[in-house]
């Protein structure tokens, strides 16, 4: 039977590795899409290769650049936050996976993939507005009045899942954790003080493990 | 009084200059955003930068790539047709105006501009998917979900008018036609048989006008 192929979106962190894995399981046959954005973390690029490799899954890498950007994940001149607040950081970056998914659907429509898994989920990451359900919808629904193939379906499996219940489905489906990247600062180790490494040190230490990234002194 | 600003979506041909132009008019504070995304006519962007320097506006050259199209618009293999017919031509490149007008969105958070200006029209260009209104709206309403500012207006003033009644109202803005490119062939002087050239063509024709890029012989 021919398998339907589906376009994941992979960063190299948690998120987007656990959907690459569910994806899989779910017979898909997968083409994975790496950003090279102008990151600080460009690292995770390393990572998200290691992680399509291990899956046993094609990748391809597109490279973006939006040098009006002023988001502190890109710009040298700004630091990655250590404090936070309920308004949105700045390590937002405005448009993203808008941009992102548009680059996934011209990817789609054009090997006729009929889905596009997106790692993206709201209780996370201090609710950037490109994460949230009500636009991953309606773009999904735009998207498909804009292209002459078949409709396209977005997926985004982890939507109302936490960090904590991320890491415990990606156990279950045998994530390499170990290869998966989270700081936003590309440092040769973790800095444990970014809104990312928060979540992942919090959501280890809720299920009483230890980060197999730290044990592996990456 | 402090004018809004505005992104100009400019790709060096009629439409988009005339669009350009129609943007200034409205005493908007014009940005163009010009796309080199791999097309064989990739001179068109030399034309958006002379329009853009007569208009007095400042402009960004934005690179993208999309590995997977095979379009005869990107594609050196393939010719561009000379022959048309009532299906999706060739020429269509997969998710274009969906990628173009995300770099927008993010360009217009960014400078906190309100609106994003676009040629696009349906009655021309062989009913690509992504210029047609249904399209343009629901995508607009799709991003103002996606963003954190204020929300964004898109706005494409073209879109009921054929190439005869856009080169009329270009005329009235003064627009400089002879340094407008449409030829997707990007040779020296324009094939005048591919669709662009030929719309091109017949509007100057039913107005009794030489095209003024042709008496320039550039």
């Amino acid at each position: 039977m021919k398998k339907n192929k589906t376009i994941v979106l992979l960063s190299g962190g948690i998120d987007s590795a656990t959907t690459l894995f569910l994806a899989k399981k779910q017979s898909l046959t997968v083409n994975a899409l790496v950003f090279d954005y102008g990151q600080k973390h460009k690292k995770e690029i390393r990572f998200a290769k290691q992680i399509a490799k291990i899956a046993k899954v094609k990748y391809k890498i597109v490279r973006v650049r939006m040098p009006w950007s002023r988001s502190s994940l890109t710009d040298k001149a700004k630091k990655v936050p250590e404090n936070f607040s309920d308004k949105i950081p700045s390590t937002y970056v405005p448009g993203r996976n808008i941009i992102f998914l548009s680059y996934a659907v011209s990817f789609a429509e054009s090997i006729k993939a009929d889905s596009i898994f997106i790692g993206a989920h709201t209780q996370d990451y201090s609710g950037y507005p490109d994460c949230r359900k009500v636009f991953l919808e309606n773009f999904n629904q735009a998207i498909n009045l804009g292209i002459a193939g078949k409709a396209i379906k977005f997926r985004y499996p982890l939507i109302n899942k936490n960090k904590k219940e991320i890491i415990q489905l990606g156990l279950k489906l045998g994530v390499p954790f170990e290869y998966t990247w989270s700081c936003y600062n590309g440092r040769k180790q973790p800095c444990l003080k970014c809104e990312s490494c928060r979540f992942r040190v919090n959501a280890f230490k809720q299920l009483g493990l230890k980060d197999p990234l730290l044990k592996n002194k990456k």
